[in-house]
């Protein structure tokens, strides 16, 4: 597979974020949504921040208070040598008796780049969509942004205490949005809803991470309004072996190509190396499977890729498409934002058509 | 609180219950939902079935077998000397490295037991609703049934290799159905739809388990057509000590009283010990808590409840109000069915107005 990667990748790095929150600092820029509004490629980037500690001792954590009503930032501080927390993991501080997460290290938020040429980008100063609900708490994450008509509906990880949801969120001119609650519950990310209705219902990838019986696999579920959802089939699941044998969860939203709907999705191992795929559903009927990529079409090589705040990770959350050319815009190890373009035909070419479980379901 | 159990309880017990599969045993009768219907009650019985295993070394598990189309049952057999598999839980076959369930020892189907008395029940010969689907080939489980107007909704827990989520299937006459597909994805249970709308939405409650972070804990979702939910709200959650620090559910279909909604929920401690308790929301907004009892309202005592296959246990899906009178239908430790009688009023006393936790998603 020909991955043509934008030269002066990464495009966005945490250097050219100023941080938002006083003493804290940008740790990730990456997972960025895409959106196209007025001629301009717009990038709805996950930003990290983190509240800097001067003592090696102590870890921080950032949350987003509602307990008053308005929402305030809070910063808790954990001592290291408290016995019932496991730091090892730098994303967040898990109690050792449960190995449910107490606290994340990092607030995430989502705020705007825009830019003309899709590899030159500016910033906004302020961010787009902030932690505004009890169920944001610990942050919003992930965002994926489906154009149906004139509106932008923005799919993201709403992240607390509670657990992990989607939450959704409208806006026209990404200047102004409204929120719809959370269209899934926990534990569930990685949504990616369909950019136009298939037999008169609306679609969404997800994936749900189910405790007892289950593994982080990707699901479909249908709507009318986009707001409530229901009539969930699972969709694609885990190999057995190989790069795709940890995790998987949908990627960039879906688009149509003659052959059928493309998804560009993710996959981890084992050892938590994430790659990106391609998979194809029925253009009349998404829930499903006709062809997927046996494997990956990026994979984490470059230096960019291999090293960071969580390594040898490539995740994309959209891309454009322009004739033969798939951009897809993708955070790499969970730091900064890359770009590479691969040919339409070439990842179809890739697609094999059988060894494709079917989905009895239907 | 004075608990009037039935003095000839257990009501239903496995011997009652003729096996549907050759070679099985019934092992549970449990969990029933419960229905007003044509002058009777109907206890819409889980009914666990095991394969007979006469090699203490095998343990066998069936499961419904969907790969040709239509179902058809087929038990594994497992050497318990495979040092993949954990055996201590009696309920499941777990991965060792995983900790995720490989299998179930037992399939449960619903089956009506039908009574024009309330205490005295004869059981229909065959199953009314069987796994149909291959999200259901482990099992369905534990259903709770909602009338709106002439329909029945039947909610129930739909087990599969990807999971337990949400069934939902509607009757007119508990005959035919309709399978309405998964309403809520994995990994979730014990949901409970209202039996009217609520300023113009059906609500119900679900119990999410999430794996990385949150609780299993009750929250509540909204609707247009029962079959798509979303605006997921956290609504009830654990207490840090006490009867109900480990999980809890949505039991009883909630209903109507002149203070509110009142829903008679399970709790269990982190020893695995299943109580009753109660909470109030809100008449026009069902995501709001009013109030809750502080203890169980009715908690294992009797030796059928503290003896069984999972002792320990009491488990209602579903009352039936008469007045003053709620009469509380539940399993008993895995095993069997009983009834008890309960006065409304006693209840709604017990209720703690104060220390109710404030949902600032509002």
């Amino acid at each position: 597979m020909k991955v043509n990667r934008f030269k002066e990748n990464p495009i966005i790095t945490p250097e050219d974020v100023t941080p938002y929150h006083d003493n804290h600092e940008v740790i990730g820029v990456f997972n960025a949504g895409v959106a196209e509004y007025e001629g301009e490629v717009l990038l709805l980037l996950r930003v990290a921040e983190r509240p800097i500690s001067e003592d090696p001792d102590i870890v921080k954590a950032p949350i987003v208070d509602f307990s008053n009503g308005e929402g305030e930032l809070k910063v808790m501080e954990i001592e290291k040598s408290n016995p019932r927390y496991d730091f090892s993991d730098p994303r967040s501080i898990v109690y050792k008796d449960s190995g449910r997460a107490a606290y994340l290290t990092s607030l995430s938020y989502i705020r705007i780049a825009r830019s003309k040429d899709g590899y030159h980008f500016t910033i906004d100063d302020t961010p787009f969509i902030y932690p505004g609900t009890e169920r944001e708490s610990w942050g919003v994450e992930d965002p994926r942004v489906t154009q149906i008509d004139g509106n932008y509906y923005i799919q993201y990880s709403a992240c607390s205490a509670e657990g992990i949801g989607v939450g959704l969120a409208a806006t026209k001119d990404f200047g102004s949005y409204e929120r719809y609650g959370l269209m899934l519950h926990p534990e569930n990310k990685d949504v990616a809803i369909f950019p136009e209705k298939v037999g008169g219902k609306y679609y969404t990838l997800h994936r749900p991470v189910p405790k007892g019986i289950g593994r982080p696999e990707i699901w479909i579920a249908e709507s009318d309004n986009l707001k409530y959802w229901g009539n969930h089939q699972y969709l694609l699941g885990l190999s057995e072996d190989g790069w795709d044998n940890g995790r998987i969860g949908g990627g960039a939203v879906p688009f149509k190509t003659e052959e059928g709907w493309l998804e560009i999705y993710h996959a981890a191992d084992k050892n938590d190396r994430y790659c990106l795929g391609a998979v194809l559903l029925d253009s009349e009927n998404p829930a499903k499977i006709l062809a997927k990529t046996e494997e990956p079409i990026l994979a984490p090589e470059e230096n960019y890729e291999l090293d960071g705040f969580f390594g040898n990770v490539v995740f994309s959350c959209g891309a454009t498409v322009d004739g033969d050319n798939v951009r897809i815009y993708y955070g790499v190890a969970d730091t900064s934002m890359a770009v590479a373009d691969l040919s339409l035909k070439e990842i179809l070419s890739k697609l094999t058509y059988d060894k494709v479980r079917v989905n009895n379901d239907l």
